[in-house]
């Protein structure tokens, strides 16, 4: 699919994230006004509110789905309403929208540059998996040697654990290092102390726009499914291996996950579908996938030390995943378990083959062994001050498909004098 | 502390679960109507969003905080307004009371058995701890070996993992066998099938009445605590044992979560508070206790097969717990995360150190290697039809505290017809 032509000039550069073939979603707010939803094209911000307000365009006749600060009630609507309003948003946006509609847009946006970005959308329930094989093959390898690298599940499970939803912020939110219960190896007893193996993890979230009750087939799955964010799960890995065992990862992963800001829908991204990779085992039944089901996003991570220049960490795509999000949710709901609108899908740690290719530090320094070169220095894990940024592109035809920088400076842990107990024995 | 005396008669009966001393905290109908606040006294519920329309209790001058079908919006006004609200109510129905209370009373109450309960609060998420010493000795020594029970962490950290919200459900609420992955040790290749080791977790659940963002002190943690219920985290193990390495319990403990209809306030369970027990390594200064944390509680789980006879399956108590609620919660703060108004922490399953005292079917019949003795049968674990009920009670003198049962009754799995997949490869 060639670029598809806006009258709004900025969105038919090849540089912008935001072309029409976009128009993706998300929560705004200028001069500490109220928030917002809107929707991105070239440097300026459609506000989505404002055209239901006016009544220009109205997903539902009945309610007004987006005077929220949140897309949730919109999604509630479910994808015949979610195609029928991208279309009559692109019939405004589109180079051959008569004047009449031009003039109403022109009169309910704003310049990007102007406004603050928020939560896109409430998060119900956060769910992360471990569906990037490169990452699981890394990280077991440096934990149970390559042998034993993959756990015997790994091959026919999308392995995942239920997260932390009050700690999911949208790009540009601080991330306070955090303190945390650990054990040297060389100690009998743990300690308190804040993390100095903090970490990122590249991945892509999908987010969860139907409810359901009961089990459900990955092709309905896929249907439940509203659009995807870049998503950096913060890891503390010190925090991670003392307390992982025997009930998963809990406070090292709590936080914080950081999303982008914008929230890029399926239609938008159909032009990129991949399948997943073949297999060595065959999937059971219920986990088969009947069209493809992953995307051709190149993935980037860069690290800014306070002051300094930025410098890419690794590159990869989230075509390397092992299991996609619809995969995901269909053995998400294989016990019963409810879903709601709003729930958040993490995708695992998206790593490539390569060493450049990987997606977490914990695995481009080798957990800590093989400090990584970045401008001015170099980086077994994160130091206060850093800036770390996962950027995302479907590249098409003359265009590309963008999330907005999904960014998280980390700022020092609280002092100690700043904390409500003491922090020694 | 003696029985407090009521004007409604069967609230002094030493058998009712809700003398005056209780007052927990619930949500009515009545006839298919209006969801509304209630509260326990005796064999009556008194109609606080009721109360709070007419004017005669108000818990905030301001906001109808109980014309909802929920006590969030109560909880939320802080321990302050807790306590006046209680102490009111306590007036209006203590047997001083004059005439006119009692009318008011009389004009906005309703018989319980003419009442049908719902959840009495809307869950923010889920967390589930570990934190009961013989169930992590018992678990430990079935999978690892008695040298190994305990994981080395386990006397350090109260050991948690994020629950799924969705599927936490009201006493009554109807369990349907899960279906899901499993291996069975003597098969290369996993299946996907009905569980055949559904199990419960005799569990008390604390809800957290106050949000928070940053490290909370144990102390303060406390103080964020609004009420307790019974807790039944229901529990695949065939889908566990394939499913939990590397990063814990996902669909194994998806399928439901039952609580008590009935929340108790910390105020009820105040006559009743232990210490946690004794510990041979002194805990983080973050983790210490500065009071009791715990309450003397008894504990029943019963069986009751389809048409058959109720059997005690096990009978402990709450103070057996390692570590306290409060000491969970503010373990649950140290990296950052909010706690949000109606997050609910699984105590972990409670078992007593005798082998009648164990809180799950995996620990009474081990494994299922040593069935258990139930009236007109024997079971190793929960077959279809079967009736789980928890009960508890924290006796005084003359009275006792209840929570109302916690039931779930057990009914057979999807049939593979109505699965929306093929279930065999």
């Amino acid at each position: 699919m060639p670029l598809m032509r806006s009258w709004i000039e900025s969105a038919n550069s090849a540089d912008t994230e935001f072309p029409l073939n976009n128009l993706p979603y998300g929560v705004f707010s200028v001069d500490d006004g109220d928030l917002r939803c809107g929707v991105a094209i070239g440097d300026r911000i459609v506000d989505a509110t404002g055209l239901e307000a006016n009544g220009a365009l109205r997903a539902d006749p009945e309610a007004d789905v987006l005077d929220a600060p949140y897309w949730n009630d919109f999604m509630e609507l479910g994808p015949g309403s979610w195609a029928k309003f991208r279309s009559a948003l692109t019939a405004m946006l589109s180079d051959d929208a008569i004047e009449d509609l031009r003039d109403v847009i022109t009169t309910y946006s704003v310049q990007m540059v102007e406004a603050t970005l928020h939560m896109p959308f409430r998060v119900s329930e956060y769910t992360d998996f471990y569906a990037g094989r490169h990452h699981a093959t890394n990280v077991g390898t440096m934990f149970r040697g390559p042998e034993n690298a993959l756990p015997p599940n790994w091959l026919h499970i999308p392995i995942g654990y239920n997260g932390r939803a009050s700690s999911v912020f949208v790009s540009g939110t601080e991330i306070r290092r955090p303190w945390g219960q650990q054990k040297s190896p060389d100690h009998d007893m743990p300690a308190f102390m804040p993390s100095r193996r903090f970490d990122i993890e590249l991945e892509v979230g999908a987010i969860v726009g139907q409810s359901s009750f009961g089990p459900v087939s990955v092709d309905f799955a896929e249907d439940m499914i509203f659009g995807y964010v870049l998503l950096n799960d913060w890891s503390a890995r010190d925090i991670q291996a003392w307390e992982y065992q025997p009930l998963g990862p809990f406070q090292a992963k709590a936080t914080a996950t950081t999303l982008s800001p914008w929230i890029v829908s399926k239609a938008a991204l159909e032009p990129f579908r991949v399948p997943t990779p073949n297999r060595e085992h065959d999937l059971l039944p219920y986990l088969e996938e009947t069209k493809p089901g992953l995307y051709d996003i190149s993935l980037d991570v860069t690290i800014q030390p306070e002051g300094g220049m930025e410098s890419t960490l690794a590159r990869t795509n989230y075509k390397e995943m092992y299991y996609s999000s619809a995969q995901q949710l269909a053995h998400h709901t294989t016990a019963g378990s409810p879903m709601n609108v709003g729930d958040l899908l993490g995708s695992g740690t998206i790593s490539g083959p390569k060493k450049t290719e990987r997606g977490s530090l914990l695995e481009l320094s080798w957990g800590g062994k093989e400090p990584i070169e970045i401008e001015g220095g170099t980086r077994n894990f994160i130091e206060d001050g850093d800036t770390l940024t996962l950027k995302g592109a479907a590249v098409g035809d003359g265009y590309k498909i963008g999330f907005g920088d999904c960014v998280g400076k980390v700022v020092p842990a609280l002092d100690a004098a700043d904390l409500p107990y003491k922090t020694e024995r």
